[in-house]
């Protein structure tokens, strides 16, 4: 499911949707990703007490509403945020004790409600700010089955529920996440649910968001694994969707009703204390369990571009957008991302040449705004640059930032007038070494390629044109973008290789630097140049004041600029490398 | 003491400094604050490998470099973040165990070695990211008395070293912090303090750091604090210095030796084991004690913008300043402070008159410039905006926010040339709701006044000239600017007032709303009027994206926007009252 955050009637609209449809196609049990009703990650809401109260109540209604709607039979595992004890004050002084929660809701009411144990307060997680963790393992005994409810990070974390599930009898463990994409995550993911499947002695069912929010892409790619490895269901990547599959599951053991060493365990039944409904057989389920196969790193990266771009603008109310485009690689591959996000003719391509523009901008950039069926403009900025450089007397870098940012003042004043989202272009490469006009061209409400090295951003416009002549149809990206070399163009004859090293060796320094946050010794036990690194890791950190004020873009790599790396801006550390 | 986040070796340097006047003056003990090595926060440089081993290298050399300095029999108690088991894998998959951690360093090495038991996760603060939480409680025996390590937070919460402290038998407790200021935080500061004293049944020394790290302000304030509740010493809030008082304490009881309940004791002796330097009389210090007194809520305020102002600037690289000043009381306090900052000969004032703009916003700003001692420069910028709304017929909003960007463009262009720090003018109220231009009057690399409501700008300017007055000085900000109402002066009569309500009910609202986390319905509780805080509500909800693009500034308040205050962009979450 893609949800939204704060949408808690629109997000509860959609799972009573789900379940109409499961519950017509013989389902017993629907699971749908981790706070699904208040969306996933609601941050700072949390804090509010009025926030959390309506998630508990709305979770409440939801329960009634599945009755309401016929599935009352269905039991639906649905996360939400809980507020289980509202007047308790905690020792840092906030009241209440928030609760990242799973409910299993049957028959109008939540019939048992498990607290997420393991809370991820890592990289772009912040779950201890939010949440009490907790201690109970649930069972709820479904048809003769015991299913045992686990969230996200209890997955992630050795230790915790999914030891407790074979001990404790658990036919099936529930697992709802909303676990965010990052490249080849999803590689990790299904040993990592072989694995649990293993220890629990059960299948796991396991359940991931798909949509995006702010920063974050969910890629779904939810999967059934049975305890002996195999795989019984797997969703694809990045496609919202209903997927069913018929398991048959151990019958609960009578006998398996104690406690168990380091969580307790709370038993719940579908039919009251000590029932259970009727054990049943597999459904005759009509649809084939999808088994999708893997995508092509490129083409998931890809899909997590499109995705998060749809879901920031479409979220935040807008159908356009407004992108400068240069005729260079940059812009090219945003306003391809944008015209598959939000289709070509939304998207509103303007070029706007200086006096030091090359005449193949223009036309690399007309020719792309035809390619994408994107509308084209062009507002020649010599004028308003002139008006600066007159009544202030600039010269070199200053005079240079003065066109990016008459170029900046132009996109945001289109924006106004029309109700564009503006998409920022730079990638990471710039964004790491500070290659960029701060309120220049920095400026945008979302910046697509915001955690895509420059290397990758080449490999993803070949990969797309690639995939148009596959399919038959017009490349979207202009060859001459691709093949030329990369420039600022805001002096004659500049090229980024004048000022910054090739870019397969600077994205290299930065992948160790910023991703693994390798020192610049251990960058140059890698085979880097002492020198260069020493250059690069200084721009690196002299740049973080222009990356607080860069608009947010989709996480795609291990660690992305923004909340999941948290850098002073005041900060005099600077390495050197002790080696030669 | 002011230290620097990164500046391993100047901050060491400034620690022997102060030890070599410290032991000059006859002290026996010496404690610095909270990771005054590394400076505090340092935030994600934590988890850089290379970063944590130097700044444990660099504290084992502190100490012989202590030693060498003539320090060797003073006791030097000092903050530093160690690395205790490099090799070490987290459950999170990180390598290491860092350690928020003071030292005791005494004769040349460190004789023992604390770890924060509790470690903050609120607010600003994110500690669970970084560090491993102690679970032993160190004493020293120095002269005959045992002497007790903790850190900051320690402090703050029930249960824990203070509570150890008394059944170990501590004749002291020393208590490092680098803990930020806010308002009256002060005054919850030394009944805590007192608190603890009692509750460890010995006297407690309390140092803080004095200094700014990017938005946090360190106020000092360090104090001791006997048993009984007397103080002892206070030093003044925001003055960085060496402060010594002659102590009586207690001879430890060498029958008490035994492991507590709760933490494990470890016990050290400045002269090996079991031994313990001689016992002394109190030292005859030719100093008095400081006793400093309460300064007024205004000073306070004024003095920690002042130094957030200041070491931003300082810090990084600047020594001048770039001011847009409109003859508005926004920009003339900016100034003010920027004055009592860097000297008013490093402010630089320029006015960018319009078409719309009023005569008085020219003689004001000249009238300020000319009082702080600042220079002073008019730039109209009509025909830039004039370029602008000719080539795209821009009209209403989007006119008027060109006039703000060709400002912003301005002031940028002029630091460009000069390197001066743009300083941003905005206050909390308007970045609240929105009320303001990105990249045009928000461009800037610091905002003094981010978190300082619009009511408290006008007290600090009347605060500010009353204190000038008193002492026979020029008043700095111009009595015209206080009185006017205040316009943004982007088309003709223009008034805030025309789009906001009274700045004192929008103030009220903006406290509760953002600093306390209200609803809708507790705040018409507070009797605000429901359409209002419903539509204030919504300004600031929607107003997220603005904010994350903003410059930092200093938090004086309870909940600042920033790091403080984590919101989501895409949010659909709308209160509506639900009353009448």
């Amino acid at each position: 499911m893609d949800v939204t955050v704060g949408d808690l009637d629109g997000n509860c609209r959609a799972v009573v949707a789900h379940a109409v449809d499961a519950a017509a196609q013989g389902a017993h049990l629907l699971a749908v990703p981790e706070m699904a009703v208040t969306g996933y990650p609601p941050e700072d809401l949390v804090l509010r007490p009025s926030f959390r109260r309506a998630s508990a109540e709305r979770t409440e209604r939801l329960a009634a509403e599945l009755a309401d709607a016929g599935c009352g039979d269905l039991a639906v595992v649905v996360g939400y945020l809980d507020d289980d004890d509202p007047g308790a004050r905690r020792s840092d002084g906030r009241v209440g004790r928030p609760r990242n929660a799973a409910a299993l809701c049957s028959d109008g009411r939540l019939l048992a409600t498990y607290y997420k144990h393991h809370l991820p307060n890592y990289g772009v997680f912040d779950e201890d700010r939010y949440f009490v963790p907790g201690d109970r393992f649930t069972v709820v005994r479904l048809h003769g089955v015991d299913v045992a409810l686990t969230i996200c990070e209890d997955l992630w974390q050795d230790g915790g529920p999914f030891r407790v599930a074979r001990a404790a009898g658990a036919g099936l463990v529930v697992n709802i996440n909303g676990s965010p994409y990052e490249r080849n995550k999803d590689d990790v993911r299904l040993p990592l649910v072989q694995r649990r499947a293993a220890e629990a002695g059960c299948p796991v069912l396991y359940v991931n968001t798909c949509g995006a929010q702010d920063e974050l892409v969910f890629d779904g790619d939810s999967m059934v694994v049975a305890a002996d490895g195999t795989v019984a269901l797997r969703a694809p990547q990045f496609v919202e969707g209903l997927y069913l599959v018929d398991l048959d599951l151990a019958a609960a053991d009578a006998d398996v009703t104690g406690a168990v060493e380091g969580m307790r365990v709370k038993r719940h039944s579908a039919e009251g204390e000590g029932g259970g409904n009727p054990p049943v057989g597999p459904a005759a389920l009509a649809v084939k369990p999808p088994m999708a196969e893997r995508i092509s790193d490129l083409e998931e990266v890809w899909r997590a571009l499109v995705l998060g771009t749809r879901d920031y603008a479409v979220k935040n109310g807008f159908r356009t957008v407004v992108i400068a485009i240069s005729g260079g690689i940059d812009s090219a591959v945003v306003a391809a991302i944008a015209a598959d996000a939000l289709g070509g003719d939304n998207v509103h391509g303007v070029s706007m040449p200086s006096a030091y523009s090359s005449a193949h901008s223009r036309t690399d950039a007309a020719d792309l705004a035809e390619r994408i069926g994107a509308t084209y403009r062009e507002v020649p900025v010599a004028g308003m640059v002139d008006a600066f450089v007159g009544a202030l007397q600039l010269t070199g870098v200053a005079e240079e930032n003065v066109q990016a940012r008459v170029r900046g003042t132009t996109l945001m004043g289109l924006s106004n007038q029309s109700g564009h989202l503006v998409l920022a272009t730079g990638n990471k490469s710039e964004l790491a070494v500070g290659y960029s006009t701060i309120y220049g061209d920095a400026v945008g409400g979302f910046a697509p390629l915001k955690d895509v090295p420059k290397s990758t951003v080449w490999e993803l416009a070949r990969w797309r044109n690639e995939r148009a002549r596959r399919a038959g149809h017009r490349e979207p990206i202009p060859e001459n973008s691709i093949v030329k070399p990369p420039s600022a163009e805001l002096r004659p004859g500049q090229l980024d290789s004048d000022s910054l090293p090739d870019y397969a060796v600077l994205d290299a320094v930065i992948a160790g630097y910023v991703d693994r946050d390798l020192g610049l010794d251990e960058l140059v036990a890698e085979g880097h140049d002492p020198g260069l690194v020493e250059r690069v890791g200084r721009m690196i950190d002299a740049a973080e004041w222009k990356r607080r004020q860069y608009p947010p873009g989709p996480k795609i790599s291990l660690k992305a600029f923004g909340r999941d790396r948290r850098l002073p801006i005041t900060n005099r550390w600077r390495e050197r490398p002790t080696g030669d």
